[in-house]
């Protein structure tokens, strides 16, 4: 295990391009491993060709969901968005696939995926008890734990446990009552489970049997929300927050049994609400990465989720959270293409990236500073070089906007770079 | 003037409607406008079909830019324009034309718009003295007051000048130095016209002049902000808190005139502060109403700037910032098609309702709330009249990606909607 090893002294070769990568000594980073802080999740069955670290101090980080749904099953598909959100430049990847043959899609994405790979091992648990027992619910807990281990031995690098989703949690929850109850997919799961087995949910009774698993791969585990609100109405509330203190909890006993542990959170929250969501996070859960889907801050946008998703991921990242799960212009729609991927992965780096900035993250700012020099210079193939999206930029310079490497069609001879530089010259005045 | 008007007691029908609208005391409403805490700009020569107040305890308001360009004058594209920005909601036009017949263009906009209209005069004035003169430093000030009061005869509510580029801003600007230098095209007109000239704004020194103009044809100011940055780098300056000083100035002679006014401010602005623009602008200019472009939260995303400019756009308006000008994704690149034109109204209007549902304007989070409401209970009927893009909706919904008023293609038969519904019956237990 890598804390086991980094206690020992012994130090793995990524974690100095890791260090290098993010401007912090590897000390700090070996450091921050151990205390918690930071999460590097690398299964050790498989070497990654980009692994990352995600944390306190760090770039923030974005994640991309792919998978297959029961009506559009197909690998090829889900390859080609692996492709698109890599193009995009994902830190890493999350494959949820409900349809279809669940292990041989999985292993086929892990082989095209050179970043670190989660995955939410209970889909495999229920789609596998549907087609044997004719029921989610009829899954057992040797079951689930089985398939955990099988994705374990796949080279899976993180996954997404609810193991929060207690028998206090659902009974606070059904005595408060909820606008739109429970999102999660995760969380329905082991609800309906949970409420038709009348047991508490086997990924909170035998933790210590995840942590095994865990030990054994060294898998980062990914402590999902299952209440986590699903519109504004519930974003914040009693249930929400104690799912949180248990794992709060949870992220104790994996810190004792020296597994790796990151947290997940909302969801949709108002925009005065993020801090507090971040804030109370760090707080139960010690200083554990923080890794947020969204947040998203209006619930009446469908089609335009990676823009409510952005704006409220940059707050959640300047504030602390340390890891984005983008969200596609297709949530709460449907299944997103590899444009929606695409477009996700960009909006969700916006936010990060804006976060970095505002963080004074070393070297984020110098990025912006590039593109503005070029910008001012009037130099188009400067700023194709730099800019986030390339591909956009090129698209928008071929609708023969642009003259050259001269102004462009929005402001024609009225440029305002072009007119103050023919008329002050400033090149030789004190800089500040 | 409405402001006189006011306060001799007389209130005119709209504000009634207006404060109806806004969820507001129409007393207070009043209160507002006369303490210059809220601007309705509404020409006295036309009347307006859909006007809008602006400002302090109002549903945050969204602004489009439209107009021609040297290389693309033709009207029709703009009014195509003009219409897809009113389809997306808009509060307000703005007409920044610089290419073709501009009062031609300004008039046939007028005609078909429907909620207050806004232009940059100095626009007209440079082109007209470009084509008269062959250089737009050739302009008189008595040419450019003359084309002021043209445009507020043909019935425009609101413009924008730049009165704060003043020879001590410029000289501060010089002494200091910038990434880019101006990026505000009339604030670049004007600073090359005082350059050459070797002469004070005459903006600026008369004042007075605009104030009669604005008088007479009871035209909103909007003090433009010729020295926002343009880079995260020139983001809250020496230069940029100059001009805002002078502008502080200058509202309180608005004030004193009995003329409605509001400020401008900037541009890109990194996440972190936003809040202090906000609030800096609000202090030294006595609550004036803030109508910020964007702000834009990074440099590096060109192709993408509706969504940084939505990030930066909802927290300045959840710290106080009360209009938002759009920003398209074309910005930075080239004059926006009606697509652009579009899909930047509603980035906007997204930023502009999560900073509403932020600071608890009455009424907003109950939008949201219905969505939700309809969500649960998978309607999608419902939630395609709720969306605040229901063209959009529909578009994503003819993919085939939805069953009929069932689950989506994202999660299928594993819909955490559908299973909680079926397991877990909250109906009958106390709310909250």
């Amino acid at each position: 295990m890598l804390i086991e090893k980094l206690k020992e002294g012994m130090s793995p070769k990524y974690l100095t391009v890791i260090a290098s990568q993010e401007s912090m000594e590897v000390e700090d980073l070996i450091e921050k491993i151990i205390s918690g802080k930071i999460v590097v999740p690398q299964n050790n069955t498989y070497r990654l060709k980009e692994p990352c670290a995600i944390g306190q101090d760090l770039r923030v980080k974005v994640n991309a969901n792919i998978g297959t749904s029961e009506d559009y099953p197909e690998i090829d598909k889900e390859i080609e968005k692996l492709e698109a959100a890599m193009e995009a430049q994902t830190d890493t990847i999350m494959d949820l696939s409900v349809g279809g043959d669940l292990p041989k899609i999985r292993r086929e994405i892990r082989k095209n995926c050179p970043v670190p790979l989660g995955t939410v091992p209970i889909y495999e648990a229920a789609t596998q008890a549907k087609d044997i027992f004719g029921s989610i619910v009829e899954m057992t807990p040797d079951h689930l734990f089985n398939v955990i281990e099988g994705q374990a031995a796949d080279g899976v690098d993180f996954i997404t446990v609810h193991c929060g989703v207690t028998r206090e949690v659902i009974e606070r929850l059904k005595s408060q009552r909820r606008l739109v109850d429970i999102v999660s997919r995760g969380g329905a799961i082991l609800l309906a489970w949970m409420v038709h087995n009348d047991s508490e949910n086997p990924l909170y009774e035998q933790f210590d049997r995840l942590l095994d698993i865990a030990s054994n791969y060294d898998l980062t585990l990914s402590l999902g929300d299952g209440l986590r609100p699903g519109c504004l109405a519930d974003a914040s509330d009693r249930a929400q927050i104690q799912e949180l203190i248990v794992l709060g909890e949870l992220t104790k006993k994996c810190r004792q049994a020296g597994v790796q542990v990151m947290v997940e959170g909302p969801g949709h929250v108002p925009l005065n609400d993020i801090e507090a969501n971040v804030k109370i996070e760090k707080d139960i859960c010690q200083g554990a990465p923080f890794y947020v889907l969204g947040p998203i801050v209006t619930d009446v946008a469908p089609g335009y989720d990676h823009i409510t998703s952005a704006i409220g991921g940059a707050l959640a990242a300047y504030y602390g959270a340390d890891f984005l799960c983008y969200v596609t212009p297709k949530e709460h729609l449907g299944l997103p293409s590899s444009e929606d991927v695409y477009e996700g992965v960009i909006a969700s780096r916006i936010a990060a990236h804006a976060a970095d900035v505002a963080r004074g993250h070393p070297g984020s700012r110098d990025w912006d500073d590039r593109m503005s020099k070029a910008r001012k210079r009037l130099d188009w193939q400067k700023q194709e070089l730099i800019a986030m999206d390339r591909k956009k930029l090129q698209e928008c310079l071929d609708e023969k906007n642009i003259d050259g490497t001269n102004v462009c069609t929005m402001c024609g001879e009225f440029c305002a770079m072009k007119i103050v530089s023919e008329y002050l010259s400033l090149k030789e005045t004190p800089k500040c």
